[in-house]
């Protein structure tokens, strides 16, 4: 079974080496490894068709080869998928140091790699951490791995529906004390992004968009409640986003339409 | 009543010009443009954090003022929203040059930016032009606009529900050939990349994604459907992308997970 790792925070990342070695202890799995070179946080689901990407082999921490590319994380998925590598049974990417729930799913590279795989057909996994306070450089990922490993393993065995990923947020704690495992809904964020106005050089005018980290609403059901109470969250995820509950007041609206009744 | 309007094709694309005269067309209207200075096709949901962003204003081809910026679609609107100008009633992304159909909806600047939109609070469409094999160079594009003015028009005045924006794609034929307006689901693309290998200099080897351009199943019901029909195609996108129908199935396996069982 070959598993496929990726990751948002670049190649270097030491959520990604936690994830790839926690993969290699299932059984009879192989892991490959294509990420990226650099960070891609908060990049959305890029598809880069306007210039040839350089992929080349690297080396990661523990000896292990990898291979990295100038694109984005959906683009490493694109390209492994496409048959830079061997085809994968389940695509994985993480572990993330920064939770990604609620709205926070269709701007994170974590889970749009993820969203990759599953439109291309391979059922896919994204894992990220809630790390709270803890400074990111003193991390330890290895129970977000575990957690990781064991929920693979089940999407190895049993498969997913097509077009049906799992989103999985760990909350920062030792696996001992973790709650145990809630399959959730993505719940609500809230942003708390202001723009800065910096005036540049030569009458330059810039902006930069930030603030605070984004809180949100801990909902009892929704990933940000069941990480709030020491659970991991996995909420699976369709690609189909078409609102179906909006279909007969909008036909009632447009389905009668005739052609320059608008002037 | 305030209007903004964005596209992904940059600030001088006559597809944002058809946009924005077609908006100032409905009573009352204001019209606001801020647009990103490049093209960013194929980008999905980004949210630039890690720099400033700099903003200028620019002249359109008709005379008018827009604010164009370094960013993203979705940068360009968040920074909007944020208060680099009055806050809009809604938010209008287009009129992109090829259709944005099925699984293209995370990965499109043009949907992405109405994202942006409604996780903010503010109603959101996105349209999108099928131009089928007419050049890009020879488009017209009146008759798009004048659909969105009706679509945006009736927007204003009925509003949408929270987090629910409207995916409009509109057939390239003269307005009075439209067959009318079907409200639809997303359907299903085929992707039809390849992945080039080219040999750059010094031996480093580059890796080119694209191929022909995607298919698309025309099922009865979905955007596909509807414009090969040649019906204007309005899917109703919900920004909760949870697979509730998958929730029992992954509860029975997971639901009762124990700490270490897994060994």
């Amino acid at each position: 079974m070959r598993i496929l790792v990726t990751n948002d925070d670049g190649v270097t990342a030491p959520g990604l080496l936690a994830l790839a070695q926690a993969m290699e202890a299932i059984p009879g799995a192989e892991v490959l490894v294509v990420a990226p070179h650099r960070n891609w946080s908060v990049t959305g689901h890029v598809k880069t068709l306007n210039r040839p990407l350089r992929v080349w082999e690297t080396v990661l921490a523990d000896g292990r080869t990898a291979l990295t590319t100038e694109g984005a994380p959906s683009d490493c998925v694109a390209m492994a998928l496409l048959g830079l590598v061997p085809r994968p049974d389940v695509v994985v990417s993480g572990i993330n140091p920064n939770a990604n729930v609620g709205h926070d799913v269709t701007y994170s590279g974590t889970v749009t790699a993820a969203m990759e795989a599953v439109i291309a057909g391979v059922p896919a996994v994204a894992v990220s951490l809630e790390r709270g306070e803890t400074p990111m450089e003193a991390l330890d990922y290895r129970s977000a791995a575990r957690v990781a490993r064991r929920i693979v393993a089940w999407v190895l065995s049993e498969g997913l529906p097509e077009e049906v990923l799992l989103n999985v947020n760990v909350p920062y704690r030792p696996l001992e004390t973790m709650q145990g495992i809630r399959v959730t809904r993505l719940g609500r964020r809230l942003y708390r992004d202001r723009l800065t106005r910096c005036d540049g050089p030569a009458g330059k005018t810039y902006y930069w968009i930030g603030g605070e980290p984004p809180a949100g609403v801990p909902e009892e059901g929704t990933d940000i409640g069941a990480l709030a109470q020491g659970y991991v969250s996995v909420t699976p995820l369709q690609m189909d986003m078409t609102a179906y509950g909006e279909h007969s007041a909008l036909a009632a609206a447009f389905g009668r339409w005739v052609v320059g009744e608008e002037e």
